[in-house]
């Protein structure tokens, strides 16, 4: 155990945060004394600034600024990843309120995700007519981007169980397709790209990247042969979400970033030992940040260098170290980083990408022009990219930025945020020792996982809020049985000190978020009857269509009623039920319950939606408007007979 | 349309809420003009008071005090219904913060709730093996009582869709059972007993009430027959949650409430018409209070004076007005109350139900005493047990109290919340018309429903808080699209007037609530290993043990690894995850996750759950940690080999 390891461990709790050492000294840290590999900071004197005291005066004094008086809006929409509830959440900052949930990966009985067949189509079944998937493991969440900045088109986020990959049209905010990728396990990190590698015209997101984290066969045949095991980089149509490429890689694939001159993709990579158990992955003391070159890739497929694997259609070109020795020829290229690096963010100046070293306690500074170098044949020693390697603290694992050249990295093993100075750290690195890198620490309470700051990753960093992701609350919230909340804070970066403003608990667990302005967002309230081809514009159109077994009942509702008030139908039926909303006034939506029929929807005003299911029960069936329109909502009703 | 209504639709919009008077004119009413029969108010001083303002300078004042600083803990837990996201949620407040889900009738993809063998056999399943419901419509919670106030066991919710009632153990605040009524549709009302009716000394709850919205052919045999459907009051046991019996009546059922003495259930009725649409369900300008007289229903059970219904053991007594003409021996006593009543609440001075008129813009106060004396043969009229009817405004739903004499009621049409004096209302009611019963009105943010002040349903009342569901939030959020939330407010009731402190965004739509002091609850936060027959207590007892085509795999969790590091399988095997957590410490909560098997959940500190499914894909399949516990989080795996 390193000394400042130690220090943490016996050092007692502090007023602004009791038990915050304690806890330290317990649940994180379980298992893993003895194993992590971190370096004794304790002669760094650029590290050793006294960590801020959180809470208290200053923050309570803030704090006031964040709470908005009733019927004031936010100034930032944030999208925050849904975790393993499979959801993309929106939330309204300062104030952290959660507006939105936007079903992804997982049915939500609330809109009917999983149940209409609209949403069906969307998500995938099975052969035998269910959900191929009921569950996600959502992580990252990036939107689409133009000249530099969110263009409110789209936003993405990946489910890690499954691999795939999930659009959200930001117009409506729903989700609409979602894409599972070919022989790939663990899909982890995702970023878009910012403009085209080669025209520079297309200044806007046409590709989104993902790695993916765990080695397979390839294809998957059961076996234990280690050297069968490998993954691959992807790259997916922002357009179409069709797979357009995938890279062989040696090692796995972490997290993403995108340079935005679009000519580099890059991942972590925190088993470069492609080893099958823990103790195997941190065997090695670097690791790599593994860079692709877009354009160099795109041309390979053009001139037909790459295969296929399995059943899939998709092209794979060799990213291995072995086939890519010669610069100027290269596809990948990896630079060394320390120990099982965890997050890459690309910094809002353009030049760097910056990956922090979670079992390392350093953060390292990649410039994105000496890369490109390296493949054009002028620079020799690829590691020569690396500009500056410093240590931050223990446990580092994302990076944000405010636009004034400074970074903020979480420190999952000292619970803190530190704030550094990039071009100090380069200084620091190239041998100025004089160069104070280390601004602030914050502690933060629990493990800070996630963090992001007001258009972090953009050219329009504004540097006004930060928010992180604690991934222990502990003690931070009322008691509510073994399942705690994570903890979301929302911190003010706009002065010198980070000030703590407010704890925010969230369902788990959220990983991922990006915050920007309200400006850059437009969604639209009402739908467009033509939107939907199956409508039923009037009325006068409603009723029940049968041919054969196979039975249509057209519905349309207006408050307090539906068209139909019954409808009649056989045991055995196959009835294909579509419902449109033709109240036109914004937030006034309708929900269609079936009881005992495992049925419920809500259509927005001027949607349409459907659903098909067997009539299997006879008897009388009250179905009724589930979300609350009108005063006469309880009587809004239309009665199924399903006669035996 | 009244000549109130009409000055509501052309009142220009007031400068505390712009669009208010707007938005009443245009979507609440869509379609009620002309049907509503809103009495003419004007010739009432008592309920002429102005408006009171709301937001401004007093709100923002208020404001700071809900603002926890971080680390501060809220000092009331709220328990509100999911709406038909189907779970209940833990609230702190006055923060307004969601710190709890609780998955009820709904798969959770986070926790793994409908995918574990646990919590797949409290959910219920079809013979396929698939659950039998995935969705839900939950609308009131409810918890348990001792001496009048919340005692901390258990809380309920009820599922409207399919006729479900949920129990949560308040202790690791989990779901535990649920029942499903038969012959019910549309059970919408529920309220716990607050006392046994014959022995005093069981002073705590072991009834729920269940009232049935929709009538439906008693046994359900497909029918157009209006004569024959009818609705069922229903009363679960609080233990073993089975149904003890039910109660056959006239109309049907819609809010529930009970008295503190345990002798009285009563349910208000909007259709006491019995129609079958909307039109017909209003024709009456009365309908009812129907009042149960707890003991003598049981005592009839007890006598063998019971039917059954269709497949059904439970002992159905007849509740119907023709069979109880007779005071002294009636089961039931329908007292009359103004058109398409809502909501029926119990003061908690334990001397009256107070029932919302909905499309009379009334208020009845019936005194239970009356009632009793009406069972007892003391009382001639039933309709004497009225004591007060007083004009609160349009729409009124719901009610709730401050301890001090004064109720709160929400005004849907009028989007007010109206503070008014039951004491007064009954002087006034009596005929003295200078009482001044109305002492305030507040405008909400837009169409409440539900409203409950802190600790409201007990003796124990405090008058300090008051939350508002309302139904639309149209402009009080950031736009995300045309599924609003819907916006929960909170107001400080403590004083004379009401002050709007904050506006909450909520999925929705999550109807009911109540709110109690944080002493009232005391969660655990760690299992205990033996609360788990299937538990693996040792690392050492983990393993594949196979038993033919059956296979039981045993794994451990101690962060950051799982005890297995790999398992073998076979194509087709039918397997048996056990998975305990040996982590003690409270929050290292694990997940556990099987890409292509859809199959995820967690295991919280000592916690064993485990799942059942066919290794129907073979290939290497890379289970990992999905909740965040370690710097190691993502190197925490175990690899299942599925050989062809």
């Amino acid at each position: 155990m390193s000394r400042q390891l130690q220090e943490h461990v016996s050092q007692p709790d502090t007023p602004a945060a009791p038990g915050r050492r304690r806890f330290i000294g317990t649940a994180a840290l379980a298992g893993l004394a003895g194993v992590a590999a971190c370096t004794d900071k304790g002669g760094n004197a650029a590290t050793a600034a006294p960590a801020a005291a959180s809470g208290g005066a200053a923050a309570a004094h803030e704090a006031a600024s964040i709470h908005l008086k009733p019927g004031e809006l936010d100034t930032y929409y944030g999208l925050w990843s849904g975790g393993h509830a499979g959801d993309m959440r929106v939330l309204g900052l300062p104030s952290g309120r959660e507006i939105h949930r936007i079903p992804c990966f997982v049915p939500d009985a609330l809109v009917g995700w999983g149940i209409t067949n609209e949403s069906r189509a969307v998500m995938g079944t099975r052969p035998d007519g269910n959900l191929k998937y009921t569950i996600g493991d959502t992580h990252h969440v990036h939107a689409s981007y133009k000249d530099g900045n969110y263009d409110g088109r789209y936003a993405w986020v990946n489910d890690k169980i499954n691999s795939r990959l999930a659009r959200i049209r930001l117009d409506y905010m729903v989700c609409d397709k979602i894409t599972e990728l070919p022989n790939v396990q663990g899909f982890h990190g995702i970023f878009p790209d910012k403009r085209d590698p080669v025209d520079q015209k297309i200044n806007y997101t046409t590709r989104v990247f993902c790695g993916a984290e765990f080695a397979i066969p390839l294809p998957n045949i059961a076996t234990e042969d280690a050297g069968k095991y490998r993954s691959l980089f992807t790259c997916v149509d922002a357009e179409t979400m069709e797979v357009r490429w995938q890279v062989l890689i040696d090692g796995n694939c972490d997290l993403v970033a995108t340079s935005y001159d679009g000519k580099l993709a890059a991942t972590n990579q925190y088993n470069t030992e492609m080893g099958a158990h823990y103790e195997d992955m941190m065997s090695a003391e670097r690791d790599a940040c593994l860079f692709f070159n877009v354009a160099r890739i795109e041309a390979a497929i053009r001139d037909g260098k790459f295969k296929r694997i399995g059943d899939s259609k998709v092209p794979v070109v060799d990213g291995t170290h072995a086939a890519n020795q010669d610069p100027k020829t290269a596809l990948t290229a990896y630079v060394s980083v320390p120990k099982n690096p965890h997050g890459v963010n690309a910094s809002p100046d353009q030049k760097y990408f910056i990956c922090a070293g979670k079992l390392s306690p350093t953060g390292t500074v990649i410039e994105l022009a000496r890369v490109l170098d390296w493949f054009d044949g002028k620079l020799d020693k690829l590691d020569d990219a690396i500009v500056a390697e410093v240590e931050l603290g223990l446990g580092p694992l994302h990076t944000a930025f405010d636009g004034r050249g400074n970074a903020y990295t979480t420190l999952f093993l000292d619970s803190q945020v530190v704030k550094w100075n990039v071009d100090a750290a380069i200084r620091f690195h190239k041998g100025d020792k004089n160069a104070k890198y280390v601004i602030d620490r914050l502690d933060v309470q629990y493990q800070p996982g996630h963090l992001n700051a007001s258009q972090s990753e953009t050219v329009a960093a504004d540097g006004k809020y930060l928010a992180v992701g604690c991934k222990f609350s502990k003690d931070r919230f009322l008691p509510v049985g073994p399942l705690h909340p994570e903890n979301e804070q929302f911190i003010d970066i706009s002065g010198d000190k980070m000030v703590l403003l407010a704890d925010h608990p969230v369902h788990s667990e959220p990983h991922d978020f990006i915050i920007f302005k309200r400006e850059l967002l437009h969604p639209k309230q009402v739908y467009a009857l033509d939107d939907f081809p199956n409508a039923v514009k009037d009325p006068k159109d409603s009723g029940v269509f049968r041919n054969g077994r196979k039975v249509t009942v057209r519905i349309t509702s207006q408050a307090p009623a539906f068209s139909l008030r019954e409808f009649k139908l056989k045991k055995g039926d196959e009835v294909t039920l579509i419902l449109t909303n033709l109240d036109k006034i914004e937030d006034l939506t309708h929900g269609f319950a079936i009881p005992k029929y495992n049925v419920n929807f809500i259509v927005n005003p001027q949607q349409t939606a459907s659903v098909t299911f067997i009539a299997d029960k006879p008897g009388v069936f009250w179905c009724y408007c589930t979300h609350f329109c009108h005063a006469l909502h309880l009587e809004m009703r239309s009665r199924m007979i399903v006669e035996a």
